[in-house]
């Protein structure tokens, strides 16, 4: 793998290695300002999740190192190179760029957005009609045979897609995002062969059957399609582009990548404002409002790419795709005025279906952990757990609605019953002519259509209690075990199904004393259950809005979000937050941890300090980047080029391999000052797209140039933000959190001492490596 | 003034007085780690803008002291004394208080927006109706007579209400909203005198036919709500609560007042997931997700209790309120459907569109300065200026529909016409029966009811393009001149009034190669003034969304508001931007200004600095107290308490006198340690509210108190954030701007310096100071 090495980096200074320079003698300068218990030796935090809980553990991906992002840089290289003239020209492109490139994801995200529909729309569709015209024929094994057939083929194309093409592509994705706006890059989450299989993964697990949506999916798609353009391109593919280079630093690509995020809520929901909010709301860490523009600006390209697109299939040019207009689901036409014992079955509705979403979370947990098991075994192991689902799948769909009894066809209504020849509200299954089984309605449809068929209005006895409650229960329990299967799984649709179900059902119960339509149940049912696992607010507010056109029953729709979510919020976390916890990655929170005020910023720092003089021997340099896998160095200032030993700032390991590169090296101890920059090209120090950076291995520097001098000055960021060794910890991580650091130095509180204590970074401030040191610390509930 | 004396605090660090200190000897220690040419006497930033362009200036308020707010408390009083025996009942009171707070917020605001609109529509109603009665039995005279002699009766009652017993309520209230959340508490902004006048100056305001609306005195009676909430109550007005001290603090009130904010606009919009986004987008400058969720909650509250009302009312019980239901301006009936000729029209709608609301936006700032001359001479001065704008609007609306032909009813009409005895689409002003005046229709309604005409859909020939042109350029005039008078008066109807107005014309100009309805044309033409004035993204589409309920239309709301908004910027800032700027209010930006880059910290670090012994004598405590304005002086720890001097942290002026008061003094230099806090109620130390915390002269201590000793480090605030010397200014700016920080310490670099070289606070960040100390520096735009 081309990223190995630089994979390695990833254990940010905390390394295993690093612990051999106590004993290699050959870097002249270590200080540990930390006291003797705390320099024991300690299993590197990632190295250890890696082995339990990681990425891997779960869809089966192959080691996953992971690397901090660095939010810090205020400034593009662009604007940060003032040594340079700086051309009025580039400016202009830079800031050309940034549009441009909104306007490329919102038109690529909806373009893979609409390809989408229109894929799952006639694959499934025309498997469902396959079905159900050899079951009109009365040839029901053949049916079953057929259905079942056609998912197997399509669940191991999609499987094998994820298992042997991107493993990263498996799942929701959405953890990923979030994980990745939070400043963690793990291991090809956002790489070209991702988003392939995302796309086409997800069209084929979708077709297939499975209780999945594409929306997760697309917002992974959305925010690779960002990645792929901020990283400039893909050079492994050939699609590179010298303009790109200006995205060149974490924080632009950052804001690609929610803007990418927000398309792809915008494009599976057709909900340009709901994207915007999901990117703000669950998607990003941090957040401005230059960026809101921007992200509003993506998501009104995708609403108008979809406009159009669904304009021109509205007159049959997509073959089975072509219904529904912008609006997925409407029901605009239900009246929405309600009494007090509404709201109180309303209520009701809430509390239990934030327990029912808890308790999805709880069992997606338990699920999730026991695939691992089965996901670490190998390809053909998940290819075989997704065939299970897969067959599991279509027989419940095939067997479950011969539990229904036939019912007769309403005689009122505007769509022909039994549908015949599209998918529609009324399957006629096994029936005779003028009947329908409800139980087949809801089973042998596209999920899109089960949930429309849910939401249908005025349709109060169009399935019965007891369809309802084994579609209900049979879809719960699908879609938990579903997800961690290897192939783009979104979480949305399975969420809303069972909750739109589970709402219709409480509406079929409550008829006798509530007058609110059952098709308006269904919808606050599913803003139940969103509430209950997802925990958004707004963001699924609006969300629904846009899905269902309703706007009068909004505040129904914000008084079951609350309760839904206040309730499940006293049982565990969101689920996109456990998979990232499951997942081991090192998401920071926004808030500190109650524990982190008994520490100080000392506390915690751990391991020797490796750190450099400001003009420094070659090797040593090159000594301390074989050795270590830091990523910043400290770089100090000693007489006689200062009145005392002070901190000059830090160094970055990949400035470092630019500058070993360029070979100007010097034989005696001198400032060569700036004027070695000119040596460089604009975007030489640039950050790389993944892969692409000097390696270590292509350093080629001889033993006579090891004894020669380099300035380090010219490359160091002469304005760390540090903090004094005293400074409560929690407080130092809401410094390093707010910011979007990487690094950050601890400095002494007293004088006469080494100007450097310590580097936090991310790790430092998990619970985990806190509570390793610090054993006796409990970790209380914060209020 | 009772906080006159807290008043003079707020020139932080700035004051003039502390220039004595070089003189006098009292204070033994000072040190000053800048350059000479930098101590050289300057004006303190606040004094000189207040003679200038303060607020006193726009709306003549009283001499207006600034006090900066400290955001930077991680923990609420009641989390962080951990000294103390914290009890789980007082955090279970203080999470049910958060909650109920947000409720009440909801509440109140609700009905105060309930209140207004009955009290506006009657009011309105009856002063309407009367003058048609008149005109309608042809005393022409005696109409126009009782028109403009109740608009001058109401305009001179809100006029006197403003400029009498609050002159901090004229105006909108959102930038002084703005300004608050960003830190900046202007003086008596949020009082309970502001609240009082802002509900009935607003009521009368628009009653009296003023081009103003509702929005702006709504969100700020919001905030209003909750920052007396928040304060604890009032004390001048016996409203107190012993409960209400745990919020204590700046940023648990900022949250609140952030809640409120968003319930104003939901209550003027009915727009509850539009109001928290206009809090995200516009007011606040600081989020958390946490918030996110609270503020949702109250705009909830404020949606089912309008709703609530509007379901009562609309049985006939509120007289002429009653009719529109939630839904303000429904023009969901409108076919949504448009070709590449219409995306056209309206891309140049929204350029012209951006271009008049930026006109808009400079020409009331013109305005404002010309009205802060005449504002500035008294409080008649104020009322003869609302006065005379009364009759000019009086005139017009009453002048101006004679320029109007008299046109014939529409045969198809479902309502009646002309209008009789109600407030319509057709007034008959001078016409005969059959016949009606489109341009009276337009003029003699409430602004309310004449957006609603603008918008309605499938009228496509109501008004002539003339009368539109008529009253588009009356109301873009009048709006601009009547913001500023001392009344209570928002911006955004006046803006959607003249924006409808505009769009109608273009749709009407348009008709040959547009198929887009008219009424369409209006809502499109509203959002770009909105767009071009406002400049927010999200929020007000959302508000749009809310307010006419048509989805299908937001990819055109979308295209709208982009345009507009890229074409305003580049002519000038939004609005309330502006205002703010203005007032003189020193608003912090989220980014940091390009020429920063080129300072850093110790460039900007002014005046001597005043500091204290770890243990000081209680002396020189009260004299640094008594003659400088500071109100965070820096702890210095040295021999023999530390091995050299350093920095133990700071401390607060607030603190400083509760520890004074308490007076546990003592004969020796002795550390008392943490056991004196004992000694002080567990929330003697929480923030006052304003105005009740305790004063230096409250202070009795004798001469022979005055040489004994006391310790500061229990007050002392041991984890203050600071800045190396040589840190970036920019990225000073940033840690400063995004932690929300009061002081921010500068230390030195290289070691044997004393340990301290300055305190930066907010105004050392503001380009009139850095700029007035480096004039060189050129302030090129950033892009």
């Amino acid at each position: 793998m081309e990223r190995e090495n630089r994979a390695n980096n990833g254990e940010d200074e905390r390394d295993v290695e690093s612990e051999g320079l106590l004993d290699g003698k050959e870097i002249e300068r270590y200080w540990s300002g930390i006291s003797e218990k705390n320099m024991t030796f300690r299993e590197p935090l990632l190295v250890k999740r890696v082995n339990t809980t990681s990425q891997i553990a779960i869809v089966g991906s192959n080691v996953c190192p992971i690397e901090s992002l660095d939010y810090e840089i205020v400034e593009n290289e662009l604007f940060k190179q003032d040594w340079r003239s700086r051309k009025k020209i580039q400016i202009f492109q830079y800031i050309l760029l940034k549009w441009a490139f909104a306007l490329i994801i919102g038109l690529g995200t909806g373009l893979v957005g609409f390809f989408n529909n229109i894929a799952v729309e006639n694959i499934a569709g025309y498997k469902l009609l396959l079905a159900t015209d050899l079951m009109s024929k009365d040839r029901y094994f053949a049916a079953f045979a057929a259905f079942a057939g056609c998912n197997v083929v399509l669940a191991i194309a999609a499987g094998a897609l994820c298992a042997f093409i991107a493993p990263a592509a498996a799942g929701s994705g959405i953890p990923e995002v979030k994980a990745y706006l939070n400043g963690i890059d793990a291991y090809s989450i956002l790489a070209p062969s991702t988003l392939f299989v995302k796309i086409f993964g997800s069209i084929l697990g979708v077709s297939a059957g499975f209780v999945v949506g594409k929306e997760g999916p697309m917002v992974h798609t959305g925010a690779c399609i960002a990645s792929i353009l901020g990283q400039g391109g893909s050079r492994r593919y050939h699609l590179t582009w010298k303009w790109l280079r200006y995205f060149k630093n974490d924080r632009d690509r950052r804001d690609l990548i929610t803007c990418g995020a927000a398309a792809g809520v915008a494009a599976a929901f057709r909900a340009p404002v709901g994207g915007v909010l999901f990117a703000l709301e669950e998607a990003a860490s941090w957040w401005r409002s230059a960026l809101l523009w921007r992200t509003f600006f993506t998501t009104a390209v995708v609403a108008i790419v979809l406009r159009a697109f669904i304009e021109y299939c509205s007159t049959g040019n997509c073959g089975l795709f072509g219904q529904g207009g912008l609006i997925m689901y409407d029901v605009s036409s239900a009246q929405a005025s309600y009494s007090g014992a509404d709201i109180l079955a309303v209520i009701l509705l809430g509390v239990i279906g934030g327990i029912l979403g808890s308790l999805y979370n709880f069992l997606i947990d338990k699920v999730l952990r026991i695939y691992s098991i089965i996901n670490e075994r190998g390809a053909y192991f998940k290819i075989l757990l997704v065939i299970t689902i897969s067959l599991l799948t279509s027989c419940c769909a095939f067997g479950l609605p011969w539990l229904a009894q036939c019912q007769a066809c309403p005689t009122d209504s505007s769509v022909s019953c039994p549908t015949v020849g599209e998918s529609g509200n009324y399957e006629s299954f096994q029936c005779s002519s003028g009947y329908y089984n409800d139980l087949a309605s809801l089973f042998l449809n596209t999920n899109d259509d089960a949930i429309r068929n849910l939401f249908s209005t005025s349709t109060k006895k169009e399935f019965n209690i007891s369809s309802l409650l084994i579609f209900f229960v049979a879809i719960y329990f699908l879609g938990i075990i579903t997800y961690g299967i290897a192939i783009p799984s979104g979480l949305f649709i399975p969420v809303i199904l069972a909750g739109a179900c589970y709402g219709r059902l409480v509406g079929r119960l409550f008829e006798s004393v509530s007058e609110l339509d059952t098709g308006l149940y269904a919808l606050l049912g599913a803003a139940s259950f969103l509430g209950g696992t997802m925990r958004m607010t707004v963001s699924l507010c609006v969300i629904l809005l846009e899905l269902t056109n309703d706007l009068l029953l909004l505040p129904l729709v914000m008084l079951v979000l609350l309760v839904s979510k206040t309730v499940a919020d006293s049982f565990n976390k969101g689920v996109y937050d456990q998979i990232v916890k499951l997942k081991g990655l090192p998401y920071m929170e926004a808030h500190a941890e109650p524990y982190m005020r008994q520490l100080v910023a000392r506390d915690v720092v751990t391991g020797p300090i490796v750190m450099f003089s400001g003009i420094e021997k070659v090797g040593t340099i090159l000594h301390a980047l074989r050795t270590t896998g830091h990523n910043g160095f400290p770089v100090i200032d000693e007489p006689p080029f200062s009145e005392s030993a002070e901190l000059c700032g830090i160094v970055l390991r990949s400035h470092l391999l630019v500058l070993l590169k360029g070979k100007n090296f010097s034989r005696e101890r001198v400032i060569s000052g700036e004027e070695i920059l000119q040596k460089y090209a604009a975007f030489d120090f640039a950050k790389p797209g993944s892969g692409k950076g000097i390696k270590l291995e292509d350093l080629d520097i001889d033993d006579e140039e090891m004894d020669l001098y380099i300035d380090l000055h010219p490359v160091t960021n002469a304005s760390p933000y540090t903090v004094v060794e005293t400074m409560s910890l929690a407080k130092a991580a809401i410094l390093f959190r707010q910011l979007g650091l990487r690094h950050m130095c601890v400095v002494p509180k007293s004088q006469g001492r080494p100007p450097i204590v310590g580097i936090l970074t991310r790790h430092d401030f998990m619970p985990e490596h806190i509570l390793g040191l610090y054993p006796h610390i409990k970790p209380h509930k914060r209020f």
